[in-house]
């Protein structure tokens, strides 16, 4: 996979990018990864890349003509690669769930245009395939929310999770929240570890931990529930769990 | 503010925390951040931090054992302050939004966990006053949903913003999706700026920004019209969105 990122704080990706999981996927060249400082593309002499808004109003925006040139730069230099999706960070987008990561993860070209200061001129979003948010809350910039995205995509990559990890059973992956998990010791300040996950007995671990999973995504996410087809033993365990809350 | 992070990656903070507003912040005094590794803290003597689940499964979990040690020494160093928030990072947490970044930015003292692999030992969650998720994905670890948060949150804290910033008139602040803005030039390949914006009437141009954001927001995110009291004058503009949209 190839990912270009237009941002005006390339440093910021230093760390990150080296780091962890998608560090190693670049140096397993499963992953390259270009950062592209678009301020290098103004065609001010001052190397501005931002104005004040027309109408009026505090802070500034970014400018349409350098990030237009940066993506022509970037399209021409991975003019062998399918267009891919284009990305602009924008709390108005839509909201990035593992939905749109594993979308992402079948991509070969991924481009992810970060805005910075009060936001873009409007017309920079025609550059855009997809305007996708983070979440319901407002950042400095879109360099921590492409970071995000690129982490929850690079880790679906075949080959790129090690066995200290494991992508099935996340919680969203099956649906639903991931259920309690214990290591050792069995006893930690007088806090035990469930009798059921110390017998051995893995029919009723597995029975155990889907019921717990219910049980959790029942109490702190009913949306989720919501948008799942249950089976009938899901929905018998749904009851349990709805009559031992009722006790 | 006094911020704490406990990481088994701390390079990965280097970048982020050092670059724009955040590092901007701690320059100026507003803000100190400590990133503690928690490995550091293992009484194991290969400085492990993780072992298998209890009744099997993929992947590997953190101990208890050095977390509860490091937030203990955490605790001990800053003995002084108000003991603050302690935020576990977990897709299965409350999700964080704008409401929740401004809660933050009225503490003195944050500490946040971030777990790695395949989660956390269910003990170190007796740890927090708060777990948080980022939104419905999945990550590698904690640490960039933390620098997220941070982000979103420092922002906020008087000082940090600078003139080319702004908080007012934020998507969410609002309760709605940010209007439409646009700077020079006034025609850019052939894409106008709206002819309102050019006219300096003060009155019209503050209306047509509260339609176009009435407009957006009820396009993308109706969910946010819901949860808003909107004045009779929005109720107008939405009615007028309505027929134009039905034309």
């Amino acid at each position: 996979m190839k990912i270009d990122i237009l941002s005006l704080f390339p440093d910021m990706f230093s760390g990150p990018l080296h780091q962890s999981i998608v560090g190693k996927a670049i140096e397993d060249q499963l992953l390259d990864i270009q950062v592209t400082n678009f301020r290098d593309f103004s065609s001010n002499k001052h190397h501005n890349v931002d104005d004040y808004p027309y109408g009026g109003g505090a802070g500034m925006l970014l400018q349409p003509q350098p990030i237009f040139d940066a993506m022509a730069a970037i399209q021409n230099d991975n003019a062998k690669l399918p267009k891919g999706r284009v990305i602009i960070l924008d709390p108005g987008g839509k909201q990035f769930d593992q939905e749109m990561a594993e979308t992402f993860a079948h991509e070969s070209h991924l481009t992810f245009i970060c805005g910075h200061y009060e936001g873009y001129d409007e017309r920079i979003k025609t550059l855009a395939t997809d305007e996708v948010s983070l979440g319901d809350y407002v950042l400095t910039g879109g360099e921590l929310a492409a970071m995000v995205m690129i982490d929850a995509t690079v880790r679906l990559l075949p080959g790129v999770l090690g066995n200290k990890e494991s992508a099935p059973g996340d919680s969203f992956s099956t649906g639903l929240l991931e259920y309690p998990q214990y290591s050792r010791p069995a006893v930690f300040r007088g806090m035990q570890v469930p009798e059921v996950l110390l017998n051995g007995n893995h029919q009723l671990i597995d029975q155990w931990r889907r019921k717990q999973a219910l049980k959790r995504t029942l109490l702190k996410r009913p949306d989720l529930l919501n948008k799942m087809t249950l089976s009938k033993i899901d929905l018998e365990l749904l009851d349990d769990i709805k009559a031992d809350l009722n006790d």
